[in-house]
């Protein structure tokens, strides 16, 4: 684990999200790994980290593809030559299934996900229309109320209705934990992803009774994933998360004993530009630098200090030692996603020293 | 006032940061001839919008310059032409000292805050190595603790140093008061602005004595504007909000009787995506396209929908006629300046119909 303190003194302006690349790399490296010796595919998730260059280590390290949450971040990594991707959330209406087709033409492998009957119709029309024959997952609800078929009945449906149209391809069924993942206590975590495995082994098995394709069983996290690859329903893993790693992971306890330690290989450096009251000093990094959708940052250097939220432009840090105008100060990644998504680039680092620039390839495509 | 039904059939792919043309320059012809009529400047604030076309209509209107939080959003409104504009954040370390006086070399009246003695005499050095004489004002802590000096005594002394520096221009102070804004209850609002016009007014008369020149008084925002400019220590006022307007601002009560209206301008047209529950729907619309940093967004339509948190790329809406797949939502703009901050262009209507796309210039430019 690199000392957070070194990164204090880059040669680059703040803020600054920083990308520490042998953490980057151990991180992917030990997730290919524990993934491999379990016989799993392992799909990462590209929202995470938006970027085309973590998406091609990633893919170099053997994943047999990349997730993607929405159309736009696909044809983003597309254009970046990335491939196989599987779209997991819902393409919806006529503009949106048209580009759709236009990608699929161009992106070997594609893969999308449908969640209820009409969607899975009109997807069939659009690729019938524009389009070439594109591979299909089934949404399978686990208890959200987000997306995904609600019912092992519904999800059924759903399934013959892709496999009765010539233009889709039925490969078999996704399913996302999202808000099982940052449960701290690893017993509380495993007995809340149980019952997802119930219900994903219905699914599975009303599939195999009907005698439909059902080849990738996919979803999983960050948070669950050693469950999920370890005699659980899936046949891969999606996860995002443990490439940069945030404070929303960091208190999670291990779920099984040869679970593999990620650690953080994104941060944020910045500056104090003010320090005029005691004990306090305001830094340059508010609400357009961090996503306050979860927890504070945490500070990871100098030590002694904690984050007070002061606006949109601003941060406050607090303590006996507090610095003062001009030295730096490294936060970690609050929530990773949508902190990664208000940058255009990370500053990439190794061994103390800024040697790249990644630009966030699909940075704010949210369609 | 646009009745926000008009716009849900927009010829535009979801999510879409929409701009209603008339609603925008409503606003901003309104908070023009109420300052005009005070004889008081305008200077709009433009880390709300970071958009070089609102800033150039709110010039058109009248405005004496614009304001810039950081000097990198400076940067990239001077690159279209955008001037003058006041830094109101304090710009520290040599990096940003040596961009602000190349800044300054092609940006006609640039004008900068400095609230403390050593930062003002760092920024004479690099003005005087590398750049012009440069206007600067005296950052006031309005009690915030956040910028500015804290006391009438601490920024004389700041005055001071900025009046005895031969490559810079001592123009007067500036004090904002940004967490007194959004109280809803006008009598106290009034009673929280009465002693930061009374701080402000010993800051200015303390230069007076010391005859020290103070022509900017510089400040105030779109809560507490129409009693800053009437009868408060202020030349001008820095408002940003008002131009397209939020579910923070919505519920403000007028603090004057002539005190104009402002309606919203500015919106995020979504659409539902998932819909296998009774009573919800999902839409495409989470913390990548939302700042969740305040008040969760407002639906502006259709009528009885309540916005739910799921994740970073969906909400929920939720209400007994929860609308179907493919259906359109319009939000309301939860806390305007970090959500127009997560999108790359506004799409502008006019009269129901999408006429112009104005990209947000200075988009992710924290630094």
């Amino acid at each position: 684990m690199i000392d957070p303190a070194t990164l204090l003194d880059l040669e680059v302006d703040t803020p600054a999200l920083v990308l520490e690349l042998d953490a980057l790399e151990a991180n992917i490296q030990a997730m290919a790994a524990f993934v491999r010796a379990r016989e799993l595919g392992l799909r990462p998730h590209a929202k995470t980290h938006k970027c085309a260059a973590i998406g091609r280590l990633q893919l170099e390290a053997g994943a047999v593809g990349l997730c993607c949450a929405k159309l736009g971040e696909a044809e983003a990594l597309a254009a970046e030559g990335l491939h196989p991707l599987l779209i997991t959330g819902p393409i919806v209406g006529p503009r949106k299934l048209q580009r759709l087709a236009l990608l699929a033409l161009g992106s070997p492998g594609l893969m999308v996900a449908v969640d209820d009957v009409a969607a899975a119709e009109a997807l069939a029309l659009a690729m019938a229309t524009h389009g070439p024959v594109i591979d299909v997952l089934v949404d399978v609800d686990p208890g959200m109320a987000r997306t995904g078929a609600a019912t092992p009945e519904a999800a059924l449906a759903v399934a013959r209705a892709v496999e009765g149209a010539p233009n889709l391809r039925l490969r078999g069924v996704q399913c996302y934990a999202g808000t099982i993942q940052h449960i701290a206590d690893a017993e509380a975590r495993a007995a809340a992803a149980e019952p997802v495995h119930k219900q994903l082994r219905e699914v599975v098995d009303a599939l195999a009774a009907a005698e439909l394709p059902c080849e990738v069983v996919t979803g999983s996290g960050t948070g669950t994933f050693a469950l999920d690859a370890t005699g659980g329903p899936f046949s891969e893993v999606q996860v995002g998360s443990y490439a940069v790693m945030d404070d929303e992971y960091a208190p999670n306890q291990p779920l099984v004993v040869d679970e593999p330690t990620f650690t953080r290989s994104a941060f944020l450096l910045t500056q104090v530009v003010s320090a005029n009251r005691a004990g306090r000093a305001t830094i340059d990094a508010g609400s357009k630098s961090l996503s306050f959708d979860g927890p504070l940052p945490s500070v990871q250097a100098p030590m002694g200090l904690v984050y007070e939220r002061a606006g949109d432009e601003f941060g406050t840090v607090v303590g006996a030692a507090a610095p003062g105008v001009g030295e730096r100060v490294l936060l970690g990644l609050p929530h990773c996603d949508p902190t990664i998504n208000l940058h255009d680039a990370f500053v990439c680092v190794r061994d103390g020293v800024v040697v790249d620039r990644w630009p966030i390839t699909a940075r704010g495509r949210a369609d």
